[in-house]
């Protein structure tokens, strides 16, 4: 499905329950579709991916935020911007690496996984991994490569959900071919 | 995956951006899956009725509607109370037939596909069918058997989205087993 290019920005607020339950439906099909738990969890973060390269441009029409000078302001604009808007909540930053390179976002409250809970023959599956994906995506459209993965997760019994992200690079933008 | 008893049913308010693109990964999944758009939409009805029959305790938790009296309360409900709280629009409700027994809801813009172009391959791909289902599937578990479709959709060029509701009879509640 491309994407139309005249959409408008206007913002529609809506409860998260009913993303929620299509989420539910999506995770529940990719787990007929592939053989086992890492093939749906790679799925879910190839999905998510494809999610963020194009939800960035949504993200920086509508919230005006500008290039950030460090990767201690990206992962405030993360959590009190990016979660807020699509999520609806505001997860913490913390455990920042001393290098300064690596943080945490830690969520109370995932609203993706409201009405779930994993079958035992799930035990591997990391059902929010599109999360990490669209984090992925979605940075890596401002010139930033990071590695996104859940630490911690309220469905495997932990008390929290922790997402932790990793800097690793600077894209270079592309110059266009021929210009030297 | 099973719904968890515990779970809260405080709001979480978020722009539809997140949920419009992951629907559309859905979509694509089940293209990808199934052998032709006939599938896929029967598919995703399927779905959308195991979503509506969770939704529907939500809604009516979050809601505090109580039974309707007629078909046109029930119109006015999911028109002003539920797409409102699920998807953050309004539609009007027009074109009753002249027995009281069928209306439409009209979407001036669907957040569903804001982001969307149908390719010419998926040309009877109803793309949005799942919200057919999770009307049909939430209004049964009130005891109200109705038939839903979309009869106008602006993917496929037309003015505005307009679905078709169809009441069919009401669902006498079962009497447990041995009560006579």
């Amino acid at each position: 499905m491309s994407r139309q290019s005249n959409r408008t920005t206007d913002s529609k607020k809506m409860n998260a329950e009913l993303f929620t339950l299509t989420y539910g439906a999506l995770v529940t099909q990719l787990c007929k579709d592939y053989e086992n738990d890492e093939e749906v969890n790679k799925q879910l973060d190839k999905m998510g991916y494809n999610i963020g390269v194009r939800l960035i441009e949504d993200f920086l029409a509508r919230s005006s935020v500008g290039r950030c000078q460090d990767f201690r302001e990206t992962a405030d604009v993360i959590a009190k911007v990016a979660f807020k808007m699509y999520l609806g909540i505001t997860p913490s930053v913390t455990n920042w690496s001393p290098a300064g390179d690596e943080f945490s976002l830690i969520m109370e409250s995932n609203p993706l996984v409201d009405f779930v809970e994993l079958p035992d023959n799930h035990s591997s599956l990391v059902y929010s991994n599109l999360l990490c994906g669209v984090l992925r995506g979605a940075l890596e459209m401002v010139q930033m490569a990071v590695d996104v993965k859940f630490s911690q997760d309220t469905l495997r019994g932990d008390n929290v959900t922790e997402i932790r992200m990793k800097f690793i690079k600077r894209i270079e933008e592309n110059l266009p071919a021929g210009d030297e």
